[in-house]
């Protein structure tokens, strides 16, 4: 239950809050930013309310599959500011099954989302897991580097939206 | 996913609605209904907010323990009508390691009360799984038989309230 079992990233998106909201919560624009490319999300299903389905599938280059987009389960959701969900539960809350790859220990994703000031973002996204041992294994697979550049596309993508808007 | 993954206990209740709620999200009253006799509850926490504790020890006869009162973690809370909470994570989300005896695998509970008329109330409990090992192994725990006994000792209690009213 210790912090050590948490992996957090932390970053300042020079980006409106309404629009990091937005990149992440539609299921377009997450499949854009989701993934550290050369990897891409090729499926994403969101039903974002508590006991709703958040499933993402993601594949390497030459098609190398992360897994199988096991179903996990919405949690928590309170607009423009929190996102929680787990893959320790399928939609409707029901115990998951473990799966392969990135799939195989259950972890919980807490999103927030804060005002910067002059137009910026706090951006936090912290994975809890059942011990240090899943952690170790989440960081080792690269965690730091694959949520830091997943933040860097997240943060160009809603500017984008911010010029189109 | 399939309903063979559940087990089911629906029964009506000669008490009313909101004193069946009280029984079940009263520690206090809980502690008393909640294990078949002569099995007790020792121990009782319970926040009842989604990402609050849920946790129940229970202990047999001689002292025998079914396991060490893993805290798990509620999930809806909607007044005088549904509970839902699950073993397969932690207070706060985190998800959950397992423990022993009825702790070994991860179950979400789903609780419903409606009114049934007369005074009466349509309780129906829930036990999610993630396969179906998981709800045989919990099956012949004596779920029936065990919640079954335990829905008389409520009905019992909230009689008791209403008389007590």
């Amino acid at each position: 239950m210790t912090k050590s079992n948490d992996l957090v990233l932390e970053r300042t998106l020079n980006a409106p809050r309404e629009l990091v909201w937005r990149a992440w919560t539609d299921p377009k624009l997450l499949k854009q930013w989701f993934a550290p490319k050369p990897y891409e999300i090729s499926e994403v299903e969101m039903d974002l309310r508590p006991g709703g389905i958040f499933r993402i599938r993601m594949v390497g280059p030459d098609g190398f599959d992360t897994g199988h987009g096991n179903p996990g389960c919405v949690l928590e959701v309170v607009d423009g500011e929190k996102l929680v969900w787990t893959s320790a539960l399928a939609p409707q809350y029901r115990p998951a099954e473990m799966g392969e790859g990135c799939e195989s220990f259950p972890m919980t994703a807490v999103v927030t989302l804060a005002d910067g000031g002059d137009g910026k973002t706090l951006y936090r996204a912290v994975a809890l897991h059942r011990n240090e041992a899943d952690r170790n294994v989440h960081e080792q697979m690269g965690f730091d580097d694959g949520w830091g550049k997943c933040a860097e596309q997240l943060e160009e993508l809603a500017q984008g939206l911010a010029a189109n808007a």
